[in-house]
């Protein structure tokens, strides 16, 4: 029997740091990857620009404190107490995740040396990097990061400075990206045109920081400034921020995905919080998808935002009706060894004083299969529960991403042929509904550029030539 | 600067289960531990009944996860498939944890063996083992649970069976104690007569299991069938559950303290539900101790049941107010390297979007120094809050535990001489409310045999012969 | 298919430490264990006296590097920097190797705390611990160590000093045995009245020193000052070393094997050096087993000491006939991935430049089944050896040893039932011979009490009750 | 007190295999990893070859069995059951080895993936990178393995084969190089044209192995074919192994210092056993610079083989001086901790019964400051030896080396300022005598081309323009 995930997973996170003068870089790079967590657990890396040196880089399999306990930092940052950093989080979907493609990577070149990491995923990179071999580049992985320092560092070659070489490469690339890129003497960001994933800049005490969420920048105690534009080239240095535009899209991309699920409660993006955007959809939920009952609970995590929203909006009592065990972190009770109901009672246990007799609205982010959702389900009955009302606060997924999000091809396959009472009956849930494609867009702004094919199919871009990664996962479902 | 920990720590759980058929015994009970992890994460082990060979135990330093990884378990569930096994977690504050007295220990004796695991505290132990130590018994850890081992073998050596030898021992201890034993043929457990700590007795699908809370046994998928009544002796064996009655004490002292913060919310104590005990004394807590807020936060995990109590009572919005960072795991971030401010902050964020301009009642179950509450109620600040009214569900720690609750006596010294207004400076909160001692009794029920002496200086025992640990403990503040 | 050891397996090593005052005794005990190494790498521990707190007692799972640390270490001496410490290593056949038998235990009494580690096996153990569990005791674990620590606490309490009760328990204790015990004021070592297992008494810097081997005091930089005495307990406190004679056996025990393979060629054993008893075996070995050879080459390490004896009395030049792997620590080559062959190969390579064209005598130790030996025949033989002569350093194993050396039954039977050309055949050698059992006692001091009874089935005491270890083991023969 | 290495380092060893059938390539290079494992335990790697998916590898921090345990090695076999791989062995002696410089190297370039792993040291690599990068080329490592890489993707874009582009790369490439590559149908191997450092060639049942030392052949059961000649290409693929002659270089280069202590007794090289050699060696030095003594010892395990020839050619007695303690692993012994002695005494401890009384002739192949010489003297003097001569089986190293081995300018300093008899005075010895360079050129074969400059200051190429690493290197000194 095969364990289905029932949610999609992240690609990554990226931090970067100059200016830091009271604490140094490396330490509040780690901080910040602290803070990015959630958008990557398979590895991180943090590179430091030392003026005296070399850039040092370490990176390794595993979370941030896995990979960076007290000795290794103590070293790092007593060899390297350098004001400027760059740190990068991954998640990696294959099996065997390759510690080559883990993130910063340092390259050397004719002029000088850079580091860099990014967030997202070209869609013609199969075809950059053809035309980069053609011209003797040598590739180490298939990572999107040195395809793109390979471009960087080639645009370098012909032009004047950094920053006009990152503006040259930009337009080659198709896709989404959010990359951080560090020289000796600066630290550049940039956003793909359609600004598909989420970059923010910020201030930490006299430093100024970029990461992928603006949570990395508060919880440094630092203020958000403002979201990088799509396409805008952020240079960082002794002179402070410089800002170079590049062409906008004339439609943004925003990956909704990132309110709906990735992204903290606590960021702040394109003005608006994350945790307004989920609560404003579970308030859409309860107009959309009304149900008769005697409180609501949310799924945690994931429901909470929205089981608020829902409450507040339907008048429904609020409730605390899960248990969500901290210390399950690392462990193997997802094996096989046992019934999949009980490795998920070991992880969410419901409150059974609060929800016996009662009718539930059960409130989560998003479905894919709802294997987990249909123990939920049954240990919310087993608890007491007299009804349980599924009410999922984003569309159903029918249509494969192509940005970085990883739903598996089976799995949309699912979605697409089951009708939703099938799933309901699946579920096990006494009636399900789903936010509507128009409530979402409502939630989180309707006049923003939001990319939202996963739940529509409009892809904001048509797919490419042969070979491109996009062309072969259409045709692949 | 010293880091001063704003909250007593606990002191071990225990978990036992016999009858087991469709899963062994040592994985249910690697299950109910890890639901019991929130009691203890210094050492844990599990001990299982074998009928053929002796009794095998199992045990380390550490969390569950981190002692029983797959391969540990795979090997002792093939070799050891046995029906019945006991398990402990155990919390210990001292520097350089012992490895000795990680439970259970298994001991022969002239009976045959025996392995024993124990919640509490003895307030006679140093004359219990003097005594046993002049008939010629030899410890190898200061452990109670060895301690009562002994005192349990002895009688066995001297009356019929192994509950009668219990049921002699019983009288000689004086303190709080839960305790697991197992022989080859029966499970036994008992509980002190003033029932201190929590014991309970529940199904899991055709196996009987005893547990600290019944989060262990709802979380395995069971039933709470009750509690382990004070001075109750269980035998679980292969005909079913027989109980015998030992004297209960004239006055119940059952630990207040397991509701305001030791359990789960998810148990259910005495019949009240922990979540229930706290969202009444947040309710209480509300018409003691008004204030003039927009929304009304806790703290997570510790002050959210209370809040919604508060919110409830009070009419104020409840709101999500901190994200709480899910990966701060073992990290080093507490030490002293940087600031006590961004330690807080990193693993609890205030949600800007929620507290902006807003005037916050801030609800915590408890607090010590108020070391970590006042970095929160900084950053509360920082996020925007215009006012912050602290409101604590419990009344102040006054004087010492002699069972097995940690508080320092600097902390305790530290709160009994400072006036609430202190406090509340130190805090940096616009007002600071406790609760009462009568509204916490309101809230546990009042007419239930509890201890609340660390708020009252009521202990349910005078302070006995000299050489106690109890005497010392007194004289000692 | 299994593979079968080709060398029996020891049992343990001792050392205790009194008067250290330059560095810390926990220090110097570190080095003399692993000076001790090779008599136990399964589990060590290390105990110290500090005078003003108890006894502190550090032990795990693994080699002296793998439990110690530098951290533990550094951690250990500064919180224990006494002058007074025992440690232990320890060898297990036992697949799941228990823990709770890692040696010191440390006992609390009714006298005070004592801690003891044991290297020897007593026949009459069971008999003993049915005695003790009549009068109340109660254990833990399996080990000697604890039944002897129980014996002596026990006589402590019935008569005056420590040393007393030592010398009370020695006389029920049969078998082998040599202990270190530790009080808070002084360090006891005894050994069996028949001095089967080797102890010894040196002085380092102003230290003296009991261990196991001598080779444990020389390699910390100290003197030999003699054998502790069959039957001898010494006592070393703050007034130096006091002797305590008890009746030594008629005949003397001393293990053979402790020559032939078990104690380091540094060791100094009843006055002879076990390099130079090897060496006479050697030379006594090339006069009764004679070979027309070109070169002699003894198996790494075990073989070196013998073939340059035999090369001595010969004429027959000594060649490096191998090269052995110096970093094939734990690794899993020994596992059914691969042939057997590769396997020693890759432990033990023969010398090519050396053995080609050569007719080799080929010298061992010892052998057991000879699965080993025939892979490194085969071995020479392919790296161009034209005759393979292999000799045996001591006679055929026949009997069990009672007495903690680990010979599998199925070995013994298989050694029995073979003739020695049978032996031959299945090695692949020209020739096969073994060193006669008089030639071995010729080398080792013909007039030393010496049990040899491996070899010839003459045990030193006959075998006992029904229930004992002893008994059993000649009947499960 | 800083502690001085007595011995230069030696900088990594090379397998590769191709053809294997009866076992995955991947666990025959394992073994042959193991097999080189003296050349390196820094880090290490293996690259398999899957004709249906890419080049797989994976390398580490550590030695073999450290990063390749059982379950990595199954997983590896299983996925990648390939017959063709290479592997690589690394010493690093920067203190903080950089992880990203571990071998072997997977590029992917416009024809295709590659992997490579070297041993040796380019003269001319500044220069070379520097000119690849004028061409965008990016590195992303300061390693010649993957500047070599770059070297021969370049050549390869432009000619026609691999083998082709390997044989117009070679040209550019100045100092001591042996490489392996391997691309999806083929394994090459190269060595450079002076031969400087070993390659060999060999056949392990089907297939053909490539390896810096015929020791990794013979340990897995294999015959040394020949050595790679200086200048050749091999090609070893589906039809076997075909070879490509470059030109040689006028003048051999081999180090010398491969013969006197980086390379394994049982390799052999350019037709002598590097036993021999040193057996060679021994012989030499008895006759330059006799001693009278009872004895000749070496100090383990560098100084045995000489000491046999100096014994045999002396006629006096070889004795077993030393027993080197076999668990000394990575330990902490050699901190600050302890007087130095002591550690050198716990990992060589004196054979007292071999050296009291008697005077010793002490062989090692090399020395640097004497430190640890110095304590070894004492050692062997306090267990009783009555005059200890001092004897070095090769010259004084008085000049830096250009190609791979690591001596620090101070060492070298030391050894010229120092008269030979102010080393003796240091080391404690009675007398001290070095082979001749004369000597050491017959015991290797004086008609060989070999570099002994590290003895003699005669560099087998002249310093190079500026920039090179050579130029820099004799500039520091």
């Amino acid at each position: 029997m095969t364990f289905y995930k029932d949610k999609p997973d992240e690609e990554c996170g990226v931090f970067g740091i100059s200016g830091c003068m009271s604490q140094p870089a490396a330490y509040e790079t780690y901080l910040g990857l602290y803070a990015l967590q959630h958008r990557g657990q398979t590895s991180c890396g943090i590179a430091v620009n030392s003026e005296e040196a070399d850039i040092f880089c370490r990176k390794g399999m595993g979370t941030v404190p896995e990979v960076f306990g007290e000795a290794v930092m103590d070293s790092m940052t007593r060899s390297h107490p350098a004001s400027c950093a760059i740190g990068h989080v991954r998640y990696s979907s294959s099996l065997e995740a390759q510690q080559d493609s883990t993130q910063p990577f340092v390259m050397r070149y004719a002029k000088g040396s850079i580091a860099i990491a990014n967030n997202g995923c070209l869609v013609n990179a199969d075809a950059l990097r053809q035309n980069l071999e053609k011209d003797g580049s040598i590739f180490q992985t298939d990572s999107d990061a040195e395809l793109i320092g390979h471009l960087v560092a080639r645009q370098r070659l012909l032009k004047g400075t950094l920053e006009q070489a990152v503006q040259a490469a930009m337009p080659m690339m198709e896709g989404a990206y959010c990359c951080v890129l560090m020289s000796r003497s600066k630290l550049i960001a940039f956003r793909d045109p359609r600004g598909q994933k989420p970059l923010c800049l910020g201030k930490v005490g006299e430093a100024f920081v970029v990461a992928s969420e603006s949570c990395a920048v508060t919880s440094l105690g630092g203020e958000l400034i403002r979201d990088v534009e799509p396409g805008e080239i952020l240079v960082i240095g002794k002179q402070g921020v410089t800002s170079i535009s590049t062409p906008k899209a004339e439609k943004g991309a925003f990956c909704v995905f990132e309110y709906v699920y990735f992204a903290r409660p606590d960021s702040i993006i394109n003005g608006l919080g994350v945790h307004e955007a989920r609560y404003n959809a579970g308030r859409q939920l309860a107009l959309e998808q009304p149900a008769e009952a005697d409180i609501v609970a949310g799924i945690p995590d994931s429901g909470i935002d929205a089981a608020l929203g829902y409450a507040f909006e339907s008048g429904i009592r609020f409730a605390y009706g899960f248990v969500k065990n901290r210390y399950v972190g690392r462990t193997f009770i997802e094996s096989d060894q046992m019934a999949r109901e009980k490795a998920v009672a070991i992880k969410l246990n419901p409150l059974a004083a609060e929800v016996r007799g009662k009718s539930v609205v059960l409130i989560d982010d998003s479905i894919v299969r709802g294997t987990t959702s249909a123990h939920i389900v049954e240990n919310l009955r087993r608890a007491g529960a007299s009804a349980v009302h599924m009410r999922i606060s984003s569309p159903p997924f029918l249509y494969p991403c192509h940005y970085g999000t990883d739903i598996s091809r089976d799995d949309l396959l699912f979605a697409r042929r089951q009708a939703a009472e099938h799933i309901r009956l699946q579920i096990g849930a006494d009636s399900l509904g789903y936010l509507s494609i128009r409530g979402l867009r409502k939630a989180t702004g309707s006049s923003r550029g939001i990319c939202d094919a996963c739940f529509t199919g409009h892809y904001p871009v048509e797919a490419g030539k042969s070979g491109d990664k996009f062309s072969k996962k259409l045709e692949r479902l």
